[in-house]
């Protein structure tokens, strides 16, 4: 097993882990469109038509012919004949002459002729069959023209897009009601240590339940990939090694909470390296929590040791396995995460040149948040369920001050 | 009908819609755990056990009494007698007796007597079965007593808690491996417009697809809702009526996209007016896009009008719609949402006393983001697609200027 003296970053960590990976080409399936938001598309999608499909007005008026209304002004009206109005939903089937106005709806198809609207505030009925307009307009102006939304074999959403809510609008409004995506990909889920139970049973002395095969498969699903999970191996070397061969065989990726103690995450490094080429990449990583934690990949797949530790492994499984699903899916990097900037409440100390992630509770402060560390002896369970996120303070920073603007992210 | 001649805020919109609403008992159902991520709990989670249940080591290394440390150091190191490790999984079986160390994992249950561990590095095996210890320890020191991390009938997670992959985890901590949360409530989406046809149709010249039903519904699904399509209802008062009649009585709240005209706008405000008390309460919001933005309650429950321009149509929903979700579930409310700050790349204008949502793009530069506008003639539903997010201008400022920071909700 190759040993790495300094400490990699997360950053460097995660990248030399992507490198090392053999990616098979997705495997895609064809869904409703309706069905598909948060899935990742599988192939690029090109407009199959041009809209808007006819020239629309953009606002409530009246169509005209812009050199009609040249000097038209408050003081010194214009006045136009009022021709038909013009039907919402359907061609108008008139020709608009010059000297006329048509009345028009937002999103109206303009009668031919016609080449500007004049928003209905700057008009004024006589009620004698004539318009008053009260300002000049120019050409195209309150219009939208075909094809000025999107041209027919335009690109509108990349391959790779996790579908929003947003997507889903553009795909209908294009007709494209089936839409090619990715079958998510299925990553395996190992808990390992002698002392772990299912939660189903009630721990005797010295043992307590499995946690992490269940927050980390919620994680994993709410990334939008398929949690397997392989149970509770116990500390023993051919168990192990039979576990995630079978997994290596069956999913895409594996993930094991390597137990708690140093024998146990030696034990793991130990197997993974029998398993596949090349083996571990990274052990022990420069950052707090998480220190111990393991890369590696095993014949073109990843294979990440996470610590036994609950809000360890979580936070771990934050920096690696999230962005690992999205490099598996196909899925354009999460270059963002969801955050929030708020006010730190307290000093915090940090070591120079590693990464820190701190459970931590917001509270509503007038306009904005402020945000205090949960402290405690050690990284207990409870204050998972109380934190709402993990301040970050970055590996050049040797500590933040209070009344700091720190970055929160989410649970 | 009300008519406001001055307009309201959003937050102060929203607040009339929620202090109009008459909330019935949540709906409530017992669900497997591991399948409740995402879910919103229904009653307060109290600890049904005391965590940990014995005293735990939390470093690898050896199991003493505080007292036998007494003065150590790296040049006058204590020497203690090796007992028998302790095992992981089980009561350890016997007494540490003082004057002895044993070997304990992390995680491991202290044996009685012990009551401080020393760290492995603080240790040194002579090879004659004595373990030198090189510093001093006190009481509890590397040890969770029994109960520090949980006690039994603590609250663990609060009603309207929206579960995460960590609450999965907690309970599962605690064995709890069925939960009670709350029925997603029904969200009616109608479309209306005489223009608007399905997006499985070819549009005739004059006529849209429908856009709003499926973007709205999919951002009631991810905000944890069942949304209930009603199709498109023509411009027609007696069928508008019917069908929001049929809505409420079939639905917790109704969302109408109210047509992209001024006198849909009004046909929308009239018909919910006929249907139930108090009826309109607000009509026009202070924020763009969105200023003719409908909030009403009929008999206790909510009607959200939007405007027809889907973007506009999106970023209200956001507004009003998320949060009613929230507040009919019972669901603590979102007091934060996940956004980025970014640095901005132009200065953009906005009139002071009013909200902007601005569709925007994100690029990253260096450490950070930066942020661009999307601007366009009018909001383009291809915006929809390349935007990233919404830069917010706060209603006290009249514009922002390029490389302020600012922040942006993701889309």
């Amino acid at each position: 097993m190759p040993e790495f003296l300094e400490l990699l970053s997360p950053s460097k960590a995660l990248e030399r882990l992507l490198a090392n990976l053999k990616l098979p080409a997705p495997v895609l399936e064809t869904l409703p469109t309706e069905q598909a938001a948060g899935r990742v598309v599988g192939i690029k999608v090109l407009s199959p038509e041009t809209l808007p499909a006819f020239p629309r007005s953009t606002v409530d008026g009246y169509a005209v012919h812009a050199r009609d209304t040249f000097g038209a002004s408050d003081t010194l009206p214009i006045y136009l004949s009022l021709g038909p109005d013009t039907p919402m939903g359907q061609s108008p089937g008139f020709n608009l002459m010059s000297g006329h106005a048509s009345l028009i709806h937002t999103g109206g198809m303009l009668p031919d002729g016609a080449d500007a609207v004049v928003m209905l505030e700057n008009t004024q009925t006589t009620g004698s069959g004539e318009l008053e307009v009260l300002r000049p307009l120019g050409v195209g102006e309150n219009i939208l023209q075909t094809g000025e939304d999107v041209k027919a074999g335009q690109e509108v959403i990349p391959a790779g897009r996790k579908l929003r809510p947003a997507d889903i609008g553009v795909l209908m409004a294009l007709g494209i009601t089936q839409i090619t995506v990715i079958k998510p990909p299925r990553v395996a889920v190992l808990s390992s240590g002698d002392e772990v139970v299912p939660p189903t049973v009630t721990p005797q002395p010295g043992q307590v339940r499995d946690i992490n095969s269940y927050s980390l498969s919620s994680l994993i699903q709410q990334n939008g990939a398929s949690p397997v999970r392989y149970g509770i191996v116990p500390d023993r070397r051919e168990v192990l090694f039979e576990t995630l061969r079978k997994a290596l065989q069956e999913c895409d990726a594996v993930v094991i909470t390597a137990g708690s103690s140093a024998s146990t995450r030696d034990l793991t490094a130990e197997v993974i390296e029998q398993t596949g080429n090349p083996g571990v990449l990274v052990h022990g990583v420069n950052v707090r929590p998480g220190k111990p934690t393991i890369l590696a990949v095993c014949d073109g797949k990843a294979v990440v040791g996470l610590p036994g530790n609950p809000v360890s492994a979580l936070v771990i499984a934050r920096l690696f396995v999230t962005p690992l699903i999205y490099h598996l899916a196909g899925n354009v990097p999460p270059t963002f995460k969801p955050s929030i900037i708020a006010r730190l409440k307290i000093n915090i100390a940090s070591q120079a040149g590693r990464e820190d992630w701190i459970p931590a509770r917001l509270v509503k402060s007038g306009q904005g948040f402020e945000v205090e560390p949960i402290f405690f002896k050690s990284n207990l369970i409870f204050m998972l369920a109380q934190a709402d996120g993990l301040i970050y303070i970055p590996a050049d920073a040797t500590g933040l001050s209070t009344g700091d603007f720190v970055q929160v992210e989410f649970l």
